[in-house]
């Protein structure tokens, strides 16, 4: 079975790379369907599982207060839950056997076992600004600064989601087998030779 | 024309994968060729030359030294010339207008203008330290905590000078186009998938 996972920056077009080097592989594509089958099992609605999946309560508590009584438990609980859910529809994926692109998820540290292939997709702060100007959803009018804090505060709870399920870095190299930097590219431009790429690391590979 | 720069970790084999990359691409492979011109041109040993482009002494100084008298001003200016050099040299390589392979001497930075395929090649500390092994000089028995320390020592020595010349941090994934991480691979199998990906880059960027 052949995994590729991808971390990416906000705004790096991380997402439409998956899913253009899933159709490309013919490999499945697993991004929002994680969220939904955990939405679906709890009875919660997605945009919240997504949120306490990428905004752990347990890192946003100051450390002097974690012995106090003001820590919500509840919300602490509901999180971790919410994350072994996470790695049980993973490992259910794994089961399902098919060869496949996983977005997001933290996939590179929890499926590590089965070797997956592991992309970083990163971009330069204009490069990521101006892709997330030209998705953004109708009405959302940010201003450049506004979107630069939006994109630094979306990375910046990524990183701490990451180090709360690995102890470690989000976005360090050496984490990763590959990382692609979409700074001036189109994403579909980029597809042939990433997909390239993974076909020759799973030759090897298997 | 197409120039490939190389930045790499010591013992992650990037200069194993710059000279294959030049032969698979019909590439010329510059490396120590760079330091050999600079060395002639100043009458200077070789080594000199790279350990002081390595290791600039304008960093090795504590701050609060640096306006006292205690500073070996001529070592500096011997230095800078240096550094002015290579970026002769480099130009001048530009200047024979031949597709490249360019391994260290910041040439990423050096070349901006040229627009380059910036590679940067990193491993885990298992596979370096195995490389190092498997290539120390004949009578170098070095134990496995000597050789992490000379891993470190030495890179630590590359990103100041990157810095001093940059501005920038060195390794730092968003400064390169690619960032691949040789764990686990012999450099030749890694060679054909590198250089798929260069040939499509430069396709696209001529």
């Amino acid at each position: 079975m052949k995994i590729i996972t991808i971390s990416r920056e906000f705004g790096s077009g991380g997402r439409e790379l998956g899913k253009r080097l899933a159709d490309e592989l013919g490999f499945v594509y697993y991004d929002r369907e994680i969220i939904s089958a955990i939405a679906e099992k709890y009875g919660l609605d997605e945009v919240y599982v997504e949120n306490a999946l990428d905004r752990p309560v347990v890192q946003s508590i100051p450390l002097n207060f974690r012995q106090s009584f003001t820590i919500p438990t509840v919300q602490i609980r509901v999180q971790v839950n919410l994350m072994l859910e996470q790695k049980r529809v993973l490992d259910e994926i794994v089961k399902a056997g098919k060869d496949c692109v996983i977005v997001g998820r933290n996939a590179n540290i929890l499926l590590i076992k089965e070797n997956p292939l592991n992309l970083f997709v990163c971009a330069d702060m204009d490069s990521k600004v101006r892709r997330c100007e030209e998705r953004a959803p109708q009405g959302e009018h940010l201003s450049r600064r506004q979107l630069e804090r939006k994109i630094r505060e979306i990375d910046r709870n990524r990183a701490r989601t990451r180090e709360l399920v690995s102890g470690s870095k989000w976005g360090d190299p050496k984490q990763y087998h590959l990382v692609v930097n979409t700074s001036g590219w189109q994403i579909k431009e980029l597809v042939p030779a990433v997909a390239d790429y993974a076909r020759r690391w799973f030759e090897r590979t298997k």
